[in-house]
């Protein structure tokens, strides 16, 4: 366990033991964890095969390649699994209880996996273990906030560089390669992890103007035209002018951990309609902070936003414009770009201390650009932290005196 | 459909017409493809929804968001589909068979979208319509092959890139950034697109010396130790030496297309062991391109390279070590970087013209590094097309006289 960083272990084993609670707590026997993220998560590798996860027992994994890896980076037992139908045997030995449901990633592990497992376990009822797992994720230890706040200190570094490249006529997808390099120089890992089904992240979005307004196939606020059809997200070839919103809105991870943030720039003076929503979307942001601690309940934030948006006579560009608006204020982040919990007005429950949320007011304007801001705050028993603390803008670039 | 390049139309009704044929042979009613790769590669667009595609209709997009840029995108009529649960009805409205299996992508469709499915059509059987679109994507159009040579030739850049930044003392995971940015200012479209679960691709792999040859999570015979164990692949911070291995494997994307590639560099000579095996991956690999052609068995692609390695005594550090040995020479490449066929000793038929695969000899030498060589090929009757056209080494640097 050579590569395994100070505090790791233990924190892996709180998590495993969290995760056992939940599952004994939901009547489920063991469960057979294959994400790699959710793996990563529960026992500090992501070498290949099966991690399972009873109440009360170690986790151990069943490893179908990279055992001496695995063995370095995790602290729970690593059997060689030379093929899937070995498994159900293998477990029985391992003295996993051989009665009772099995859970799997549900929301991740595809149907014919899923089918698989099915075929492995005929007698054992296959359930959904995925949630029970996000929902423990979704509240950070301090070993994870450490990560984070690394994360988050590479995010202000791509900031200060998107605030250095902006001149008049650069081509906003320069932008992009430049801010995506210099963040992988700061420690960016490159691919940011996401969990939904096709959430696909290209590269940085740094959208100016019209093509930042188009929107993306992700459950996004935002996303703009991107390169070409096939990609469809992203900047489009936009040369900077004064005048133009520039949204920069990207993620990066380090460690795996991923922070998430927006500004928006502008090569001198915003138009005033655009200035306007910037402003709100920055005194949103600002009254979202305001509330968010332990106790909140969840879903009260998207309504507060979205009265405030109306009540200046932005609602129908909040969140996206007219029919392609999403409901929604903000997001979990985590080991990946899309945890829970999601600052729906359907949401249930209330905030804990520990979680992680980006929260992502925007307003988006057809024809002309979007303009927004975005902060990952950790919440706490008070005022949350800011993790990707930098001024809230909008950023007015070039102003002369 | 502004957006639509030359010849792309046409192209789209072919594809949904050999679909439907495919379709209509496994007695498939019809088939609602959800995710983005294959919505892509039969409509032109990515946008939110379900394609619908019938034997003998025209595919037909319902749409959850980006509805006006999915309709200036795809040739195909674009309907609204507000909630999922209107999708039965809108089908049946649309001259959709009301009868007879539905076919859903089950390799790909987490098993909680698969269940939603169940729920809007519980009088249907649901099958798989995955395998089905996966073998018509595997042969490509010409129009396809100009879009791959086009990355192709992003490709060749970024090995050119490679060989002018190696230099004593160069930290391996510069040089990944390095190559990385040079491909996108190139036209590469950052994240490249993968089907497999769990199958992750961070940044270019410039592999050097002994993290080189530790196995990676994901099926291939390399991926090395990577910057942490969260991320378990790519380069892993090692300065370079003279005499060490530097295995440079990377793909590139650019508007959807990948093409992938491998070559192996080195300041000065290569140890004595792998400048023989770095030269038997060679020998291999063009073993290969003389046996590839339309009606050659894929099959015995795998059997023939291991073959060859064992008579060089090399059997053991051929495609992994040990343990970790993978046991396939190839795989397809198109619109993800593991498309069909995979170059296993158990695959089915025969190399059709068209299809287009990467063949990758490697080998591992634990403790030491990894070498080996990989060119996309694109089938035809005659000789094989190389897309990675490029001298095939190992790349000896820095030499005198």
């Amino acid at each position: 366990m050579s590569q395994m960083a100070d505090g790791l272990r233990d924190d892996l084993k709180r998590r495993a033991q969290r995760y056992g609670e939940v599952l004994a707590a939901e009547g489920i026997a063991f469960a057979l964890v294959q994400q790699t993220t959710d793996k990563y998560y529960l026992s500090g590798t992501v070498q290949q095969g099966f991690l399972a996860v009873a109440p009360g027992l170690d986790p151990l994994l069943f490893c179908r390649k990279g055992m001496d890896r695995a063995q370095e980076e995790t602290p729970w037992q690593v059997r060689p699994l030379d093929r899937p139908k070995d498994l159900p045997e293998l477990l029985r030995q391992s003295g996993f209880p051989s009665e009772g449901p099995i859970g799997c990633e549900a929301d991740v592990l595809p149907m014919q996996l899923w089918q698989q497992m099915t075929r492995l376990f005929p007698d054992r009822a296959l359930v959904d273990g995925g949630m029970a797992l996000r929902q423990v994720r979704q509240v950070k230890s301090p070993f994870e906030l450490g990560e984070m706040r690394l994360a988050a200190k590479i995010w202000r570094g791509m900031m200060d560089e998107t605030a250095r490249q902006i001149r008049p006529g650069l081509d906003d997808h320069l932008l992009s390669i430049a801010v995506d390099a210099h963040g992988r120089h700061l420690g960016g890992q490159g691919l940011m992890r996401t969990r939904g089904f096709n959430f696909e992240y290209f590269a940085p979005h740094t959208l100016a103007g019209p093509p930042g307004a188009v929107p993306a196939h992700f459950d996004g606020p935002t996303g703009g035209l991107g390169p070409h059809a096939a990609i469809g997200q992203g900047s489009a070839h936009v040369a900077i002018e004064p005048g133009m919103p520039i949204l920069a809105d990207f993620g990066v991870g380090c460690r795996g951990y991923v922070a998430d943030g927006t500004r928006t720039f502008c090569l001198g003076e915003l138009p005033p309609l655009l200035a306007r929503a910037a402003a709100v979307a920055v005194d949103i942001l600002q009254e979202a902070e305001e509330t968010l601690r332990a106790g909140a309940p969840i879903s009260e934030f998207f309504r507060q936003a979205v009265a405030h948006a109306e009540a200046e006579g932005l609602g129908e560009h909040f969140m996206g414009y007219g029919r392609d608006r999403v409901r929604f204020l903000g997001h979990g982040i985590g080991l990946e770009l899309d945890e829970l919990p999601v600052l729906t007005p359907n949401a249930q429950g209330t905030f804990e201390a520990g979680m992680v949320v980006a929260i992502e007011p925007k307003f988006v304007f057809p024809g002309v650009g979007a303009v927004g801001v975005e902060d990952s705050f950790v919440v706490r028993n008070g005022s949350p932290e800011v993790l990707t603390d930098y001024p809230r803008g909008p950023i007015l670039l070039g102003r002369k005196g």
